[in-house]
């Protein structure tokens, strides 16, 4: 096992009705003055904003907002949000929705203690050393932002959407209420999905080994989502499925899959489906459904053991070699995907053919991406090829 | 699910050497001055002493020490520790041990900062405001108290064993370094195996409804820490085998299974247990591996769907009838404890059958025990009765 150090100190308040407690953790915070920041109107039709409005108001919590956060949130709507905070003083973020509107309050809240342009902590010109308290109150649950320390973000003039890690994005609280995801469209629930369990499977097959316990957990979790996404797609009110379902979205990023792996996984899927948002604004979890199989039929060979074993635990699968039983795991995992009606080939997304090899020199623009496999440039196009 | 609130702080920094970083964290804190706390002799054999007071000296770190914690802790070795900080003004509680040490780490850091005695904590008379810092060395991985808010104490004049839980328990940072456990003696790497196990399964066995990935956590443990505990007396000095099983002790009752459980699971069997601890000074984990099967055989018609589906996820139980997978299940667990060479009966614990008696009265003093079924002192009689 590789060493490392686990550390999540979010405080999670799960269960029914828990938005109303925002109001007092900001208060038993000694915080008066906070910035909402949502994206559409959903956040009305459920009645969330009422929920959470209503309690700052009889706490006596001032605020201002910033909504119209979409979905492969761009730096220029953080640039907005980070103005409003400076210009009225405003003391934490409270971000109202999913990863998009998460992601983007974990970057607005450190550009509000900060001088420069929010844009220099993604490209790497400066280190975030102060940032202001984040509550995120969990509308989607998908990408686990709101119980990890990860933000990704879109340049939409640079073309770029990159990720970022730092312990100050943590939230200080995450309030997650299942009953407010009744309503969630049926297409953004199985995109959630497929993104919560891409989140297992790029730690899950990087190669590490001695780390039963890490495959256990990552088994487990994939095996349940799998089961919940039907579920779901019939019955989108039941509420022990969307409990289920938010915790076990938190499971696959909040770094208990990841303990003992190095470098967190291999998200090398994650960066390949980067370059079709940033460029296309594709669905997150579209590209991840296509790009993932492809991905794993590409390097499946180079750690056979593990994608048998995945097959087995995950699919049952039980043909003689761990090739045909490596492959049977893909092809179900595939199948998977394009039952619940998500993309299966590049196309699919109407991507450009004539694209694939600008969108890979962009994938790979940084450097070989991956761990299992360090894919360039090359590779990259040769696995986007397969999967157009 | 019910609703919970999940919040786990500590950081855990895990690897070979990791004991040296624990003056940095000091230093980084602005800490200057601490207690060590530790048992017996094990800490100057394995070198983990060394290491730590060669990494404080360096730091500048001034530090008392208070040796000779026991298993059960005991109350008067821990007034004898908080004369000790409170006499030389010292700002932190370094415990360099497995559970016992951690554990009175945590009721010394609150009475530290308190005028009355410590055991008003633990007898509920005083409630818990302040509490140093605490730093935790692991040295014996079992009952996860480097990565969790639970101090157990035994009170020797008042013959009483008992649990309290306060967020400020929380050990600030945990350090667990595989590699200084390979001398760990094999009778307590096994008991501490099945204080691990018993864990998982006190929450897993509540009863509680509709929470599909605690429970594929939970089986994921068991079945890693079945696999270890043998590979550990075969192999003492196996990195990737201790790393593993230290890491699934601390997944064991660091908060992950219990989320969603109502009061996180139904610990009647260590309540249990402690009667028998406070009383002949039993080894925990001797008296879990006779009760936990013996409770189980006693509540499991209450339950028998998930009494049959550990069977079938944990031992491959596959008997036609849920009864039969269920007894399965319950016969196979107590015959791998067996298989340990830990005690099968009470009456191997040395116990005196007339005892028994009054043993039930102090398990149930504070009212019935368990959630699953709520036992008075009767049903615990019959259960040791059934145990002997």
């Amino acid at each position: 096992m590789y060493d490392f150090t686990f550390y999540n100190p979010t405080r999670v308040i799960f269960g029914r009705g828990v938005f109303s407690q925002l109001a007092d953790e900001l208060a038993r915070d000694g915080v008066s003055r906070v910035l909402l920041l949502y994206g559409g109107s959903s956040v009305f039709k459920t009645g969330v904003y009422d929920q959470i409005t209503e309690a700052l108001r009889s706490r006596g919590v001032a605020y201002c907002e910033c909504p119209g956060v979409k979905a492969n949130p761009v730096v220029s709507k953080a640039r907005e949000a980070v103005d409003i905070i400076k210009s009225n003083g405003l003391e934490a973020v409270v971000a109202i929705g999913g990863g998009s509107v998460i992601d983007s309050a974990k970057g607005i809240a450190a550009a509000a203690l900060y001088d420069g342009d929010i844009w220099d902590f993604y490209a790497r010109k400066e280190k975030i050393e102060r940032a202001l308290p984040i509550y995120a109150a969990v509308t989607v649950s998908a990408t686990a932002s709101e119980a990890n320390y990860t933000s990704v973000m879109t340049n939409e003039e640079l073309g770029k959407k990159i990720g970022l890690h730092c312990e100050l994005f943590f939230p200080r609280v995450a309030f997650i209420d299942p009953a407010a995801q009744f309503t969630v469209p049926e297409r953004q629930t199985i995109s959630g999905g497929i993104d919560a369990i891409c989140h297992v499977l790029e730690t899950y097959f990087d190669g590490a080994k001695g780390l039963e316990i890490q495959k256990e957990y990552a088994e487990g979790l994939v095996r349940t989502l799998i089961r919940l996404i039907p579920i779901l797609r019939a019955h989108p009110d039941d509420y022990d499925a969307r409990a289920q379902f938010a915790w076990a979205a938190v499971g696959a990023l909040n770094g208990t899959t990841w303990a003992g792996h190095p470098g967190r996984g291999d998200f090398a899927s994650h960066v390949m489906g980067h370059a079709f948002s940033a460029k296309y604004d594709s669905v997150h979890g579209d590209t991840l459904a296509v790009l993932m199989p492809a991905w794993m039929r590409y390097v499946h060979d180079r750690d056979i053991k593990t994608f048998a074993r995945f097959a087995e635990r995950v699919f049952g699968a039980n043909a003689e070699s761990e090739e045909e039983r490596a492959n049977a795991g893909i092809n179900c995992l595939s199948e998977f995907f394009a039952s619940l009606g998500a993309p299966v080939t590049l196309r699919d997304l109407g991507v450009p053919e004539a694209d694939l090899p600008k969108l890979a020199e962009s994938a790979a623009a940084g450097g070989p991406i991956g761990t299992l496999v360090k894919l360039d440039a090359d590779a990259v196009l040769e696995i986007f090829k397969s999967a157009y």
